[in-house]
Order: structure tokens, then sequence, then C-alpha cells
């Protein structure tokens, strides 16, 4: 079960350019995404409405998609205009047509009710396309429940853990309590560090020459969308003149595949004036810091499937994350009131 | 659930050489197949009724059949003719023998009540084995349900689309409504088309100088079982005394494996008089254009598989898919009164 | 459904070397072993208790493991001992930790009520740690049920068909009704053969000028121990001053893993007078063999698996195996009185 009145990240941009099909699984529903003529993106059930056949096995004509089992040509919104040998088109040969939306480099999809598909509801991940950042776009497939890696990012005393030789190189950062408050449908979660050892990846950025400060700020939003703010300066004021404060922005979007695989969407942003080089550094580091998660969340995510149901005791430190789980669970009940 | 009075097709005879023994699963049921000396097909269930070992890992001892496990010997029959340290042998000590007829090249079993085991129901699958007509045996397995393979043979639409390179090559085939007959225990199929371009195939045979017409009449049997004659030739009625017609008969059988696993049985003959090689370009052309469907079929049957329940919207060129699904369901529940 | 009140064995000495980890499933649970700077051997339910990640890929801190997410540690009675970031330490965090006993070169495991574990119900597997005795540790898993396998164990009529070329080699094991007795908590199977050939493997290893005597005999325990004596002499009694009489004794143990997968550990030691290379001799033919019984057991269980359930017929020889499966099945219901 999934909450469908949402957007949820389908794709970068850039995975639909041309002419190309993209067939992407969401919530267990296949989609096919193409981009027409005036640049906008369509997303259709991928099934054909004769015999199921994929319509992402079929062939573009101009703005539309024909299936290449019988030949039922669909156009842009899912109406099938051409049916061979057959000259009337009974108006329920159609598949579903989902809203989207392109914002910033990101291709956003609405699962459930299109009268509630609202623009003004997508996060503003301003940092994926503005001159002052600079970022490298990322995508990795777990295989586990999107709200494992949810629970993931919103306890960041794993840094010092799952990523004691990249992200993370402190002990501090886990032994550092987090403040959260709450958000209409998320949460803010804000953990100041200070006088720590620096991390390995920023240490490489920046050349510390002692114990800095660190910080994140983020946002966390139903169904899984992370909008973070985070730095790292000299702890020592007199040093703060000569050594730079580096800071980052990142999004991340977590996008249900199935119950048991996630789409992983992310970029970790730079302000612009870093050196060459740096843009490739970072997007290098994250890429395996998250794949030290992965590991982590996908052995979780076994270990759960094959033994005994049981619970999970929570932490003084899992205040955030609680209240993440209790807002997804609210939010589901909410769309399927009987259940 | 299956059909089960009927006859499937279970193998080739030439899969049944020699001492060979041969396994297959049909209708979820594995059995074991091998030639005894005097040229009969034996097929037995292939779990010894002792420990359920398969027989397949077994032996053979002149026209029987030792398990390799702890040693008991059925005969031809499936009855337990010996049991090692054991002098008695009861009654009860023996596995299944199905129904089995050899009829032109197929092996064919019957898989429910034997004693409506009528031979005589076997379709005549003539030009497999005769001196006017040449082809070479195919088999191919699909991942699969057996319908949906039905389905595509009852509607050739789809040499328009998933054929257009091998045996399709005109819009026209899709653009021709075929007509259809109800048969006792099936359906026959005719379409007929005028004035086209030759298919690939077709032309690298006959060398065509202009359009041509072409023609399919089959009948599809329950439970899975198409006879075609089909042909080509000029259209232009003054070039048919230089430019040969091609005839085609082809005799094509499912098996269903698993609920989503088919045996695909299948052979295109022609008239002999053609020239040295023709039998196998008419093979190879076969064979790809079957694996364009086993490409299609297998992605629709992973895409049902994978996704919530839809119904299926018909065409008016369903007409013959719809019937055949009609008699298949209703032998079915024929079959299985209180379901 | 396993039983649980019992002693399983869980793995080798050897297994658990220095600071390594050890994750093995038992009866579906997945469970961490390790050994402490005393030597005691330490089994602890592999999910940590606050986000179910798996402890072996935590790390050990001495006799204490800390889990590698979020940095609990856990000592070697599974008490959370640390949560970074959190003084406080409430009872309820810890795992489960499993009685365990080693006792001559084998690790034992209680997976019931540990208030019911006495050490003195662990089988005595002498041979594998006796000055009179030298064997080579053997482990296999089968992707097959215990049971299939306890099957395989009580019947030893299977040596002269699977095991025609390695420990078989004579049709007259078959041919032997072997005795069985009832034991407390398992069977006694005596099966002896006169003037039979030898098995290729003792052949080898004795030289044997004529036809043997040869004898096995065997408890087989609940919940699958085996400890066998088993011997072969010549038979002519003039033989036996020059040629020599090999005994053997062996250990084996299964332990489930799954339904549908078993541990397997195995030992066949001979006396230590015989000659250097004779145990790796017997090791091998003992790998070889059971490599066999593998082959046989794993296409069984998929047989059973994927095809209509059916009973099994019993033999006159199965008398040893029914009596076993009456036992486990009593077991069971003992522990289940609901079920």
């Amino acid at each position: 079960m999934f909450i469908k009145n949402c957007w949820y990240v389908a794709a970068w941009e850039h995975e639909l350019l041309d002419e190309r099909l993209l067939q992407r699984t969401i919530l267990n529903e296949s989609i096919l995404f193409f981009r027409t003529s005036d640049g906008q993106v369509v997303a259709l059930d991928n099934k054909c409405c004769h015999r199921h056949a994929p319509l992402s096995l079929g062939r573009r004509e101009g703005d539309c998609i024909r299936c290449m089992y019988h030949g039922l040509k669909y156009d842009r919104h899912g109406r099938c205009v051409e049916i061979p040998g057959q000259t009337a088109i009974p108006r329920q040969m159609r598949v579903r047509s989902y809203p989207v939306v392109q914002s910033k480099r990101w291709v956003w999809i609405w699962m459930g009710d299109p009268a509630k598909a609202d623009a003004a509801l997508i996060p503003d991940t301003f940092s994926l396309q503005h001159p002052d950042w600079r970022m490298k776009p990322g995508y990795l497939q777990f295989q586990a429940n999107h709200l494992l890696i949810s629970d993931n990012l919103l306890d960041f005393s794993h840094l010092s853990y799952v990523h004691e030789g990249t992200l993370g190189g402190s002990l501090d950062i886990a032994q550092t309590r987090p403040t959260m408050e709450r958000l209409e449908r998320g949460v803010r979660v804000r953990r100041e560090m200070s006088k720590i050892t620096p991390a390995p990846y920023h240490q490489r950025l920046a050349q510390f020459s002692g114990p800095v400060d660190r910080w994140f700020v983020y946002d966390y939003l139903i169904p899984g969308v992370l909008l973070m703010e985070s730095g790292v300066r000299p702890a020592d004021l007199r040093l703060r003149e000569r050594e730079k404060t580096l800071n980052f922005h990142s999004c991340q979007a977590l996008t249900p595949e199935t119950a048991t695989a996630t789409h992983y969407f992310f970029a970790s942003a730079h302000q612009s004036w870093l050196e060459e080089g740096a843009t490739d550094h970072i997007y290098q580091s994250v890429l395996s810091a998250f794949a030290e998660d992965r590991r982590m969340i996908e052995a979780q995510q076994q270990l759960i499937s094959s033994t005994a149901a049981a619970d999970m005791l929570p932490l003084l430190g899992d205040a955030a994350l609680g209240q993440f789980r209790l807002l997804m669970q609210r939010a589901l009940e909410a769309e399927n009131p009987q259940t």
C-alpha cells in the first residue's frame, strides 16, 4: 500500500531526450514516459488496453505511440486514435494518462486522483538548476522498502558507523542529539556539531587545519523527499578568515518501485565558486556512501523478509523517524478510510 | 486449471530415440517418456511411488525403468515388478501410465480419463510426414500462459507489426478483416489479401516481380492446435503463368507446461518441388518470427503478472480469439462442474 | 515447523576462530556466532533490536559486538550496553541469546526454551576427537527438507543404487533386510551382509583378496543425528589373520536452515593405525558419495515442490524411516499441543 495523492519523482529530465521511450515501474504500476515535440513529458499506463502488451515495446509516431503487437495507436493523452482494420474507435479504448510536471531537472508524477494534482505542492529543488550551485545527478535502485531508506535519512547518527570512512569521520555525529520540528507534511531536522574531526571528503575539499563545526538542517517531506542545507567551517574563529566555509544543498527523493524496491534520485550541490573537479569529487563521495547505505539497508530488508516479524525498539534519537512514519501512516489511512 | 480430456503434443518422435529418457512437465505433471523395443512410446508419472524420486534419474533395463534411489523397477505399464530385499509386491506399488499415440511425427499424450482417450480425436497433421511436403521440425519454450499464445495465433493482424521485417511486410494484413467460422472443437479462420507487397521471406523464395495475393485458412482446435493452409501468388493474372504459386501447410501445437510456461511445437511445410535450401530458409524465417512473438508475449505475460488485474478490451478483429477462449472456458467447466 | 527443544549442530569449532563473525540461518532464524576471549561460543539473534540491521555486518569490540548501522553495542549475553547519544539503556534493548555447548569439535545450539537446555542430552561424538580415531571434517548444504535426508540415512538400500560406484558396490546391501530397534529418542539400525563384493573405496584401502563381511550399526536420533559403527573384513575366516578388518565410526548431523534447505555436518573416522593418506581418501570418497545423495535428494525435493501432493508408499525396509518420522511428528506435537 502506497500513498497515491502526492508527487513522486519519476525521472531526471535528461533521461527523456529525443524519441526515447522510458519504462519505469512506480508503486507497482508500469508506466511509459516520453517527451513530446513541444517538450512536455507524457506518462501513460504501459499496458495496451487491447491485450496488455507493453507500449514500451512500441514505436513513436510523432507525439503518438503505436503498440507494436496489433498496431493500436495512442495519442499523448492516452486516447486510442487508430485501430488497424477498424474505423470506429470506442471511447473506452484508451490507457490511463498520469499528470506530470517538470520542475528544476526532475520529472514529477502524480499517482492518485488527477483532480488533486496541484503543481504548487512540488518541493523547491532549486539547487538542481541554479547558477550559484553545481551538482552531478545521481540515481540508484535499492532492493528495499522505501520506508527503510526514509528511516536512514531521518537518523544521521548512522554517518558515524555506516560512513565511518566517507561522509562521517567522527563519532560526534552519533553523539549529538538532533532537534526535530513538525511540519505540515514532514519534519525539519537540525543537527549541529561543534569542534569535531572533519569528514574525509570535506578534508580533501578544504584542507582544514583543525577541528570543524558542522551542521545539517533538512526538511523531510511526504512521500520521501529530502531538502538539506549543510555546511562545515573551522571551529576556531581565528581560522575562519583564512579557511573557507563549505556549504552544500542536497535534494533527494525516494519513489517506491514495489514493496521491496525503491528508486532513489539524488544530488548534492555545492556553491559554484569551488574549484573544478569538486563536483565530481562530491558526486563520487556521495555515491560511495550511498552504496554503503544500500549494502546495509538491503541486508536489513533481507533479514526482515526472511525471519519472523518482530517489533523495532525506538531510541531517543528516533523522534524524527517516528514522527515521519506516523505522518506517512496517517496519509495512507486518509486515502483508504476503510482499511 | 487445464483441460485434461484431450490430446496434447508431448514431443517430436525423434526426441525419443534409442534408450533415451525424456522428462517433460505437462500441465504441472512431471512425466517420463521413453520408447520401448517394439517402438511404442511409454509415458509414466515421473515420481517413484516409494519416496517420489524422479524416475528420469533412473536406468533403462530393457523395456523397464529402475528407480536409482532404492532400486524399484517398473514395467512399461507403470507396475512395480521388483523391490530389492522384498518378494511380495503390493498391487498399489505403481506409477500412473498415460495413454500415448504416435501420429505423423508427433507424440500425443492424453492427460485425463484414459477411458476417454480416443485416437480418432487426434488432428491430421499430414504435412509433417507426406512425400509431397517437406519441413524441418521446430520447438520453442515460451515463458507465458498458453492462452496468450493462442490469442496470438488467432489474430494475424500482428504480422504487420510484430513481424514487420520477417513474415509480414505489409500493413494490408492488419487492414484485412478475417472471417471466422465456428467448428465443433475450434474455429476456422480465413484471411485473404489481394495485391499486397510480398513478405520478405516469400520474396526471397519466389522473386515476385509485383504485388501478390496472399491467403491464410486455418483451423484452430482445442487445446491449442493450428492446422493452416497458406499461399501467395502474383496478383497480376498474366504473371501467374511465369511465376510460381507458393503453397504452405503449417502444423503448430501448444502444450502447457505450467500456468506461465508453454511448450510450442511447430513446422511450416512447403511443397516438395521447391529448390533445395528452401526448407531450411523457411524454418529459419519462422524461427526468427516466433522469437519475435516470444519477446512480445513474454513481455505481455510479465506485465500481466506484475501489475494489478485489468480487463482486456476486444476489437472487432478479435472474434476468433474470443470464440476460442469461450470454447476453452466451456470445456474446462464441463470437466469441472463444481467450479 | 521444527522441533525447538533439542540440540542442533550449528558449526564445526574451527569455523569460529579468532575474531570471526559467522552468520548461519537455523530453523529460519538468522543467528550470529562468535567466540569470546575465554573460548566460549556466543549465539545471538542476528537482528539488532533497534532497526533490525544484521549484527553480522557489525564489528567485534572485545567480547562485544557493535551494530554498524547506528552503533548499538551488545555484550556476549545480548544485552545492549551502549547507545550512542543516549545514556539510559532500557532493559528491553537486547537481542536473544541462545544456549550453546561445544562438545568434541561440534558447536551445538538449543533453539527452544533455554531452561530445558540440558547439555547431557548432547550425543557423544567421540570419534571426532579421540587419539584412536582420525577424520577430516565435512560440511554440505542441501537444498532439500531435512526429513528427506533423514529418510536417506535411515535406508541404506540406496547404497546399491545411488552409490553403485562409490560406497556401495554390491546389490547385496539392498537385498539384506536391516533390523530396527526403538530407542527413547531415535532408532537403532543394524544391517549385516555376508560374503559380498567390497565397496570400491574399501577395496582401495585394504586390497581384499575375496568376498567380505560388512556391517553397519547406527543410532539415528532426534532431530537428525547419526552415530554409526561400521566395518568390513574378509568373509573367509582363513584370510582374517593376513587381511585387516576396517573399522569406521561416523558422526553426521542435519540442521534445518529453512523448510527446503539443510545444513549437513559429517565426518567418517577411521582407526588411527591406517596408513597416511587414508583420512583424505575416505573423506573424498564420502564427499563424492554425498554429492550423489544431494543430486538425488534435491531432484526429489524439486519434484515434490513442483507437483501435486501424493502419498509416499512404504516398503518393508522402511521400518526405521517410518518409526523415526513418527518420533519426529510426536516430538513436534508435544511442543505444539494446539496444532
